[in-house]
């Protein structure tokens, strides 16, 4: 079956072939490839969620509340849950995971995670792929759930159209300081395990964060660093808007709140169409997944003149190692000699 | 003052001159980048501890007793701390941050943070090129502590020479479970705050681990995984060694146990000289550097000449929002025409 045929199936909603061109992504198969540049033409269309939060929040849980939520209102769901657990362990979370395939029997609901085979540095990539492929099989909703700790975490939530931050009290200090990073990518806070001791106060806290954030600096902190990436932006500032993050206060497993926080979601979208700032996220995110691919290729193209020209990139990196090489002049240098790959210039 | 005249101070130690560099590498200023390329040639002697665990797990406190143990021992030492919190918060780690710069007075002690302003995405570059100016100015150990808990964050870990895991009793499933993906990289343990209840659990757990990884896996899992990046290896398959981590006992806070972690890095430092892997780690680090700073120059030509031909990004990104251009095409004919940065083929 070639790239079309597997496209075509994938736009028609086959489990299988999603499944399997999600696979051959995940190994970059050049078919693979073709495949999602055919199916790229009809993606767009779904709605993307981003949950994230500190380890322990129960984002799964809420996970499992939103895909039913939006399963009850005829609504198909993709999920891509990014963890950096190894397969090695992790037994609260893929217990979760596992919970959450309640869900597989369901042919509106299409889960997937991410972080299970150890993609270093390709987080953002491979997470969009997947987005793409759901959005292609035509899922209404994809909620991408992150733990939100890492930079490259923040950066895959951030793009999203409704990026949830999911709270919960009583973690600890340090892991509530860890939380800081991502106030600043929240549109709308969810407070879970309200029903513990502190809930209060830790909405409190959000409260008091968003109004420093409010009358001290007028904008969200470090807002054109979150969107810098060494000179290239990988996301349009966000019009300093007039959306207040709401915090709404849930308690996943006994699926209180729940309704309220599809509410925010909601809200925060018709917030996004009416002030034309859902375009403005678009054109981020097709400018992050373009660099990446760019980036991507020229890489590939530098890296196979270099082994043409100069020997493997062990041996190369063997002689910057013992500095009879300079990395920054070899890279001027082959960027300057770069025609097309693998072409005598 | 150019950039030989901020690369020979440095080189002679000068903390001040140091402090500027550091800070216009963050800028990403092209002096700073002429003035790393001098310093380069002499850069590959200091010794990079990679400090990892989850929030609280006292890093900090440990790193603290570290460089006391280093000091005076006679040697300097250099701290790059790698966090995801913002200014905005922080409370509790930018205390211990603070409480670090006790040795702010100690000329042979230069910490710098990092993770302060945002940097997504960056992390990698950015920490490189710290540890870079601290071995320049001619520190004999370099400590990278980092929140092992996103993907950047333990990529930038595992490219010290010896990588320390802290571990902690009782920080809950979750947070425990999140560290599994940092066992992979892990030469030393440290099981810290090792005063409180359910350290000897914790202790057994990781040697249950440890073990299960030996009998029934053979080598760690995941480390073809971990060393692969976009098809372009981040850093070289270890020879699966005979090294067994080994796991200490430390109380932080009352100074105990450090002795026996040094002695534990001290003895995997020995370990790498005599199996001649601190050469295989070296050469790691040199190919992920090359291909970062190779990745970032290819890109800003191919932008360039994106601009050149085609209009600002921010345009060229709305189109393909729009569905009006492929991006895979685009990235593909960019590539092939890209010959000198702005000049045309």
């Amino acid at each position: 079956m070639g790239a079309n045929g597997i496209a075509d199936r994938v736009l028609a909603g086959d489990v299988r072939s999603a499944a399997r061109l999600m696979r051959d992504l995940d190994d970059r198969l050049p078919e693979a490839e073709t495949a999602l540049r055919a199916l790229f033409p009809r993606t767009g269309r779904a709605y993307v969620i981003g949950l994230t939060g500190a380890p322990g929040a129960g984002k799964s849980s809420l996970t499992d509340r939103l895909i039913g939520h939006y399963r009850r209102a005829g609504k198909t769901v993709g999920v891509v849950a990014v963890d950096p657990t190894s397969p090695f362990t992790g037994g609260a979370i893929l217990g979760d995971r596992i919970r959450m395939q309640d869900h597989a029997l369901d042919e509106g609901v299409f889960i997937r995670s991410l972080g299970t085979r150890g993609h270093l540095g390709g987080l953002s990539r491979s997470t969009s792929d997947l987005v793409q492929v759901m959005d292609a099989m035509g899922k209404d909703v994809v909620i991408v759930e992150t733990v939100g700790v890492g930079q490259d975490e923040i950066e895959v939530a951030s793009l999203a159209h409704t990026v949830v931050v999911v709270a919960v009290p009583g973690l600890g200090d340090d892991v509530q300081a860890i939380k800081a990073g991502v106030l600043e990518i929240a549109d709308v806070f969810a407070v879970n395990k309200a029903d513990r001791e502190g809930a209060d106060r830790t909405v409190r806290d959000l409260q008091g964060m968003l109004e420093l954030r409010r009358t001290v600096l007028g904008r969200p902190l470090d807002h054109d660093a979150v969107h810098r990436f060494h000179g290239a932006p990988i996301a349009a500032p966000v019009p300093s808007g007039e959306w207040e993050p709401p915090i709404v206060k849930t308690v996943a497993v006994k699926d209180e709140g729940v309704d309220e926080l599809v509410r925010a979601i909601e809200g925060h979208r018709a917030h996004l169409e009416s002030s034309g700032e859902r375009r403005t996220r678009e054109v981020a995110r097709a400018r992050a997944g373009f660099v990446t691919v760019l980036r991507e290729r020229l890489l590939a193209g530098a890296l196979a003149r270099l082994e043409a020209e100069m020997g493997r990139l062990d041996a190369v990196a063997a002689r910057i190692a013992a500095r009879e090489a300079d990395p920054y002049q070899l890279a001027e240098e082959l960027a300057a000699r770069l025609a097309a790959p693998g072409e005598a210039r």
